[in-house]
């Protein structure tokens, strides 16, 4: 019988990281990743599907955003409501507690084709489920899309700037001022 | 000596797509591809770096829409120079000889988590390379990739009803009008 693991995911994940660092994501198997986290294979296989996907860790981000959506006040614009979710993100996931793991991780993606892809295919899912979370609260179809690519683009543009390490504001502000400024370059094209 | 191939990567792709349809993505391999086309293994990675990438054409298509976004007159707004872009995948690529061939290939994609990995990065690279023109244009950088995203989202929005079989209307038309919805849409963000 397996025995519970205290925060195995996350364990995982920091494992991962570690030794995609140390000697490339191509030379790390699954096992290394268990064996470096002190879990077995088959606990590694109860929190993810493949070796790609650990450093995704679920898809707590999706919950995430989409609750913010749904809790923004009622008369918020989408953007606002757009607004709170990354708001959010800054208090939850990106905090300046996590923003060295955050960057570690972002590093490691971008220099490997296999995880920019996985990350490519995230990213969309999580506009997406946005965009339906802006449809639950009333807004009409396309505006709900329209608003959640804005916002992934707020999202990338605050997470640049807040990765870099010369920047002291927390991702909520970095998010709050990308959306502005994406909102009113709308205006413009 | 390998003897040049007329049309070598079309016969590739399409020999793809009809085993990818016969017998699935995972159990086709790169040398029953090239078997079914007619040529070799060492043919197929002349045109293609692996398997997944045989649906995806080289990347002729960021040629087509960089070069369209040049090409838009010097008056034209970013959304615009976008809509150069649209135009030109409905007269050269998504035209109406090739919708069976290209909604066959959507469907394959989608039925399978790889490709649609790959196509997740191929749409984001699309969208930096539309963004980029942009700004080869004099558009300032955010509004370049706003106009960009806003112009993939109505890109998307076009192929979806330009695959629809009972939609009549182009590619280049029905864009155009998406983009118009697109761009409506933003200002009620």
């Amino acid at each position: 019988m397996a025995r519970w693991q205290p925060r195995a995911s996350e364990r995982l994940m920091v494992a991962a990281l570690d030794l995609f660092e140390e000697r490339g994501y191509e030379d790390t198997t699954v096992i290394d990743i268990a064996e470096r986290a002190g879990l077995t294979k088959s606990t590694f296989f109860r929190h993810f599907p493949d070796k790609r996907e650990v450093l995704f860790g679920g898809d707590s981000m999706t919950g995430l955003v989409t609750e913010a959506i749904a809790a923004a006040p009622a008369g918020a614009t989408p953007l606002e409501a757009v607004a709170n979710a990354l708001h959010a993100v800054g208090t939850e996931s990106f905090t300046s507690a996590r923003r060295d793991f955050v960057t570690r991780r972002w590093a490691v993606i971008s220099a490997n084709p296999e995880l920019r892809e996985r990350e490519a295919l995230k990213g969309l899912g999580l506009t997406a489920a946005m965009a339906g979370a802006l449809e639950r609260r009333g807004v009409a179809e396309l505006t709900a899309c329209v608003a959640a690519e804005l916002g992934a683009l707020a999202w990338k543009i605050a997470y640049q700037r807040w990765s870099d390490p010369t920047n002291a504001d927390g991702f909520s502000q970095l998010a709050c001022q990308a959306l502005d400024e994406v909102q009113a370059a709308s205006a413009s094209c």
